[in-house]
């Protein structure tokens, strides 16, 4: 890479069980700096699907917005995906949590059939058309499954999420932790994180495999 | 150290302008596990003071409580700090973020003459008498400041604050990105973090420093 890469990172909230995975987040903040690139964070101006007390699993009684909540993991310094634009990006990468399956597509309800965000899906095929790669974490290899198809990649080893990206045309690869799948014609990497029953130093792994893996792809 | 550290965390929500600064909380997480650790984590189980719009910096009119935003952080493997034992953990560790100030301190609004939690005062008192260590990044060493007054700390190079940790009977030294202050006598570390303008290397840096001489003052 002869210059210092520039990554947009797409979130869905601020929470495993409602938005974007906390530890995936930050630790995919971290390998861009620690790899020598720099970040701009990017999430949807739209509601969360719902709020989940993350004691209790239950739904909680309140409205929260996936833009407003995912600037706590920014620190305020986010955008409205609306104003995403593929030329000022070298890369993008979405980390897990199931914010991608509810907020960001409607995959944890619809499954293979599940609705991709417009403002998501417009944001990566921008970056598609461009060449330029794509990163996926955890659960949100999901997305991409649904708007490209024939794309090869890793959910883990959670055979009924398999089945369905597979039902979408993606051909899946069972990985363990750390573990980065790389298809090299779509320049996609994707590592299951969370989706496997993981610690917090496997997330900063698999963070750390997946962002310098979109470097090569940069390459 | 002659066994695995298991380490308390105390969390005062999920967001740095209300509760805790996420990065810090990540990387306190991530530096434990990393240095051969285990960690626990816990919170006060407290409204928060008020709830932060991280876009605009505005209060929004909502409540949210601290234990359960909190959670989002540990993943829902939280336990409520009334529950808190000195003797099943070998060091306590507070990362930073207005919550700290706010929620488990009242020191954003009175300053040196700050109110500290109760359960949190007691927590630290019970590590204290049995004569383990104390970690505290970013903000949080105002509270190991006033409860133990004559303790060596740093909050980092903001002249306001390091006046009034010495107001409480402290003495503050001035440090840089990744820099920790170690009071050997009172077996008390701390680092400033976000305290000064840094990025999240430097928070891995300073989170990683941090723990290292609290394991070094378990030996």
């Amino acid at each position: 890479m002869s210059k210092k890469a520039h990554i947009a990172v797409i979130l869905s909230g601020n929470g495993v069980f409602d938005g974007s995975e906390i530890h995936e987040a930050t630790m995919t903040l971290y390998a861009i700096m620690k790899n020598g690139g720099t970040y701009q964070v990017f999430a949807p101006d739209i509601d969360q699907y719902h709020v989940i007390n993350h004691i209790t699993g239950e739904e909680m009684e309140e409205k929260r917005n996936v833009l407003i909540e995912a600037a706590r993991i920014a620190r305020g310094d986010i955008q409205s995906l609306k104003d995403f634009q593929p030329d000022e990006f070298d890369a993008l990468i979405m980390p897990g949590g199931f914010g991608a399956a509810k907020n960001l597509s409607t995959f944890a309800f619809d499954g293979s059939n599940c609705k991709i965000n417009g403002e998501v899906e417009k944001a990566i095929r921008g970056m598609a058309d461009k060449g330029k790669p794509i990163g996926a974490l955890c659960i949100s290899p999901v997305i991409v499954a649904r708007i490209f198809g024939d794309v090869e990649l890793t959910i883990g080893q959670d055979r009924d999420t398999a089945e369905a990206v597979e039902q979408m045309g993606a051909s899946h690869k069972k990985t363990d932790h750390g573990e980065v799948v790389v298809d090299k014609n779509r320049k996609i990497a994707t590592t299951p994180c969370y989706m496997l029953d993981a610690n917090i130093l496997q997330i900063a792994e698999g963070a750390d495999n997946v962002v310098k893996s979109m470097l090569e792809l940069m390459e």
